[in-house]
């Protein structure tokens, strides 16, 4: 194997080329219908996404009833994550042993925007019973909404007074939405099998790979298979 | 940030608790359900996607035509692709300046199955005027069928006769799919694109990313914008 050839801009051998900047142009039409139909794809997809997802509600349901019979779930899902799992400190997963639900609101045509909810139980560390957190994204931009946690005197897990601490709960008052991703996209779609330890029994997909097997490789962060054994 | 939590098998629990284990059965009910409801939506997304590939067709044909007209077109995008342009040996590239047309032919129905097919120009290297390599994927089985290269006296890039030799040629003798996937997947939709180097030009998308942008960055390979400054 070479190492990696220096990036050549083709447009510089074009730029001194009359001809050539002609036949760039067409290229720039061409490529401009392929975009426009990619774009039609795109919403084609959010709308079959939005549909599967309609389909699915109900049977979130069923499976909400029958995880908040089972202690821990969330936690041992959660702590069962290679990402989220890494940022939980022993008291977040305290916090976590209360977890009873997480819910997953999504707006009506639209998969990616999304309102997560994590509903406690009593607990000693706040007052709230849902931690929630809004991801609204459109075509040009994407906010996040935070409700603040309200802790009870003495167990903010995020701050002790003069400096803030390593706490999984500091998303809460963060910005960022990557990790409301990876709930909403890994964590909640595949909670049985992240319960179950997230085991890499391995599916017989042949020597082809999917495009998003090799993506799920390069990661290094492979969800779960889904099948279960018991 | 704490160190990853050891992973628990959250079955274990479950084992030894009866009450728990009628719980499971539920458990694996609605899982059964989802996972349905799943294939459902990939079998759909599926179509969806092979009825785009037909709407492209002619596009890729119109685009065919403007490609012929700009000299190593194929070459430059090639060796523009942060993975395959690591592969391309010095020697390989002066074959591929004799690359005048990539077409990848998908299987009806199925926008995974697909034939592609890499044409030449006459040059020293090899008689073949295309080099062709076949994936049929279906749910269970992926198949890979190679067409030999016919290597003129003494050319051969891949074999002196005694060892193999380092070539990005080599892969029309073995079974990997993994380097078709990134031409029919990323290098032919994004060509124009990888042949202007590939760009990291930024498409603003706010704070929020979609799942498929946070895989990118994690992949360190992100495609390039498609997005065209001249």
């Amino acid at each position: 194997m070479s190492t990696p050839l220096p990036v050549k801009n083709g447009l510089e051998a074009i730029e001194n080329d009359p001809k050539l900047k002609e036949a760039w142009s067409k290229v720039l039409e061409v490529e401009q219908q392929l975009e426009s139909i990619e774009e039609q794809m795109l919403e084609e997809s959010a709308k079959l996404a939005a549909k599967y997802e309609k389909i699915k509600a109900p049977v979130y349901e069923k499976r909400k009833e029958v995880i908040t019979s089972i202690p821990k779930f969330w936690a041992t899902a959660l702590s069962n994550h290679p990402i989220l799992g890494s940022l939980l400190e022993e008291d977040d997963l305290e916090v976590l042993n209360h977890l009873v639900d997480i819910t997953i609101e999504r707006e009506e045509e639209s998969a990616n925007s999304h309102k997560l909810i994590m509903t406690f139980s009593e607990n000693p560390f706040f007052t709230n019973t849902q931690l929630i957190k809004e991801f609204t994204v459109d075509k040009d931009s994407a906010q996040v909404k935070n409700h603040p946690i309200e802790w009870k005197e003495g167990k903010n897990l995020t701050h002790n007074g003069d400096s803030e601490l390593d706490s999984f709960f500091n998303w809460f008052n963060e910005e960022g939405a990557e990790l409301g991703e990876l709930i909403a996209n890994e964590l909640y779609p595949n909670a049985f099998s992240y319960y179950q330890g997230g085991d890499s029994d391995e599916e017989d997909m042949g020597e082809m790979e999917s495009e998003d097997d090799e993506d799920d490789e390069q990661n290094d962060e492979k969800p779960p298979q889904k099948k279960q054994k018991v």
